[in-house]
């Protein structure tokens, strides 16, 4: 398979509106170029069945591998069968295990199953089919004239479960090895883009193999590194040089690579020093417990949590007293300071964090959005009270207060 | 310039990495639907000549309006007007007034122009040159057997200026003010995808305008309607005498158009009825009440929550018996019933829901992953206990709990 190239064909008239973009070809041509895969073209159409079929064409006369997304669903809309039966007069035939798994979903929810439903479960005669984990509708990997042609459902969900089981491990082994392009991100928190940049500029400048490519990030600061080499092995080896020279100067504010989120991180510290957290939160709402307890195994490192956005909550459940709450007010030290003491007495946790402030887009007890207090305690006392004034709108205010959480359980846990 | 057809087509690698997301295509699709121009293909191809120019004769054959993004910068990777000059033999001359620009860049920076800074300033001979406000390389719109091809930057910056200054105004032009393209998502939830194309089934199967189009959403599922008139107005009255159609057959359903969120529309719906809400949060650990303090003027509607993924803050803070713990479990019709009817008056709401379960990736107390309990109460007593079952790894276990109870309290309030 070598030298082989692939395309993405995407089927759907909502990516030609605008109303989404097309993140399934952009995920699916990283996964291939991981595995030594050349994408050499990506195809949106829309549901029409001449255009759809027009395209399959093409893609086919041109590409070795091609690879749709979308199009395989239950609506008269959905018309990628359709279309490469036409222009290869295969047979469909119905898929007697999706079709169960189809009618045992309608059961086993007592729903009535509209007989357009069973349009999800036809199949090419002699495809190999990929069973949907996730959703209804499965996937198929026909041969066809020497080129493979690979069907998979537009719902990423779905899609990226059968690339990972069954597309990426096919095509892997069909390639028999061979060149590799192999990427990983390194992930920073406390450091701005260009002093990163700065502390890094004479690597970045001889960069070769890897490459090295700063990226701002939603949470902190990315570096991306992308080795090419002859072997997984070799790649790894050419990225893992640069890594550690990387983490020589800036391993500071490194908290993991790749997908690896700040929570996680967090998660992982609180368990290494065996201790747990409850938060008390005002204007996050509870995303901030959230983020925790999304991770498995939260119930080693995470109890609960109280959200306590109304002032009476603060009052009445976390029995901040109403002194602080009258007279300093509901965004102050003193009120996230008695957040975090009583939030880890009440929830019998090692550690309380509080947060409390304003989102907006109103200003509160005379403070503008932005302004917030977050506040740590442990067992010997507090540990830090932070104020802080950040920008943006709500959502903004409320992600980066969750954010600037963690950077600082991280920098006390590290 | 009514029913022609537009295709984008973006060059570079990067793109074909997937390092980034087409989002220059979607970008500019959803401006030209605005002004009625129908985009039928998007097309992303790499930085090899051969390649590029095969795309153009496929693109420049199927399409009467093609729209290319990239490849127009100094470095030797830049090919756009290489191969488009392979296909249409025009001649390629320096624009002075774009030279002069590069020149006068470098010169106020005091930097030496590298040579092939000059290649940026070369532009077809007889095409009209768009300045570039932001940047470099000047734009061109070129006229070639019957088809306009129109060469953009690919930097999101620069091309969407030239897109917004000079391309849309002119195209507008073109199709001498006349038609537009609308599109309406109406969302529904508690009905599947196919139960609610077959109520319509009718209605889709004789659509010309507006087009019908149903789509599984990650909350519920959505129709959207396209249609196409002369103005604005006209198309809103197209679309809207679809859509009463639509809600007189499936309106309980409906909860909003377009961005509209489920946890809106229940915000909504509680500050309508001047009720408030607190809920106990086990598996779903804060993201119930996160989206709804995510949401402005929560406070109307949303005094907080308790988090209570142990079973100790059940116990402590939430005073659920340690008979129903030890004898039930946490995992029980009891144990939510408890929860909700307790932070109701914990909290002193007019309505409590609470969410206990399984959320994986283990087993718990017996229970496998997705088994759910959501209870709701208010001042007059229980409304509702449910039991659910689950699909789907810890994300999406947790996130189907949260909209079912948004699903709950949205058919309780509605």
């Amino acid at each position: 398979m070598k030298n082989m190239s692939a395309e993405i064909v995407a089927v759907g008239t909502e990516l030609l509106l605008g109303q989404i973009a097309n993140t399934n070809a952009q995920w699916i041509s990283d996964e291939l170029a991981s595995i030594g895969v050349n994408v050499h073209h990506h195809s949106v159409v829309g549901d029409n069945l001449e255009r759809v079929e027009n395209q399959f064409r093409v893609s086919g006369e041109r590409s070795d591998i091609i690879i749709i997304t979308g199009g395989l669903g239950p609506t008269e809309d959905d018309l990628t069968r359709e279309a490469f039966q036409k222009i290869t007069n295969m047979e469909i035939i119905e898929d007697e295990r999706s079709m169960n798994k189809i009618e045992s979903f309608f059961e086993t929810r007592e729903m009535e199953m509209t007989p357009n439903n069973k349009k999800q479960a036809r199949v090419f005669a002699g495809s190999d089919v990929i069973k949907n984990q996730t959703g209804m509708a499965p996937g198929m990997i026909v041969s066809n004239e020497g080129k493979t042609w690979i069907f998979l459902p537009g719902v990423p969900r779905e899609m990226k479960r059968m690339m990972t089981d069954s597309v990426l491990p096919r095509l892997k082994n069909q390639s028999g090895g061979g060149s590799v392009i192999k990427s990983v991100m390194l992930r920073f928190i406390g450091i701005g883009e260009s002093t990163l940049e700065h502390e890094l500029s004479d690597l970045i400048k001889r960069q070769t193999n890897p490459t090295i490519a700063p990226l701002a990030q939603s949470e902190g600061v990315a570096i991306r590194l992308t080795a090419k080499a002859d072997s997984d092995n070799e790649a790894a080896a050419v990225i893992n040089r640069t890594k550690q020279e990387i983490l020589k100067r800036t391993g500071t504010y490194y908290y993991g690579d790749d997908d690896r989120s700040l929570a996680e991180e967090v998660s992982a510290l609180l368990k290494k020093n065996n201790l747990t957290i409850g938060a008390a939160e005002s204007l996050t709402g509870g995303q901030f417990t959230d983020r925790l307890i999304s991770i498995p195994g939260a119930s080693n490192v995470c109890c609960g949590g109280i959200i306590c956005y109304d002032a009476q909550v603060k009052e009445k459940v976390l029995h901040v007293s109403s002194d602080i709450i009258n007279q300093e007010g509901t965004v102050s030290k003193a009120c996230a300071d008695a957040m975090a003491e009583n939030v880890r007495l009440l929830l019998d946790a090692d550690i309380g964090i509080s947060f409390t402030g304003v989102a907006g887009p109103d200003t509160s007890e005379g403070h503008s959005p932005g302004t917030v207090f977050i506040a740590v305690y442990d067992q010997s006392g507090k540990q830090l009270t932070e104020k802080f004034n950040f920008h943006g709108d709500r959502q903004a205010i409320r992600k980066r207060t969750v954010l600037k959480g963690y950077e600082l359980l991280f920098k006390l846990l590290k």
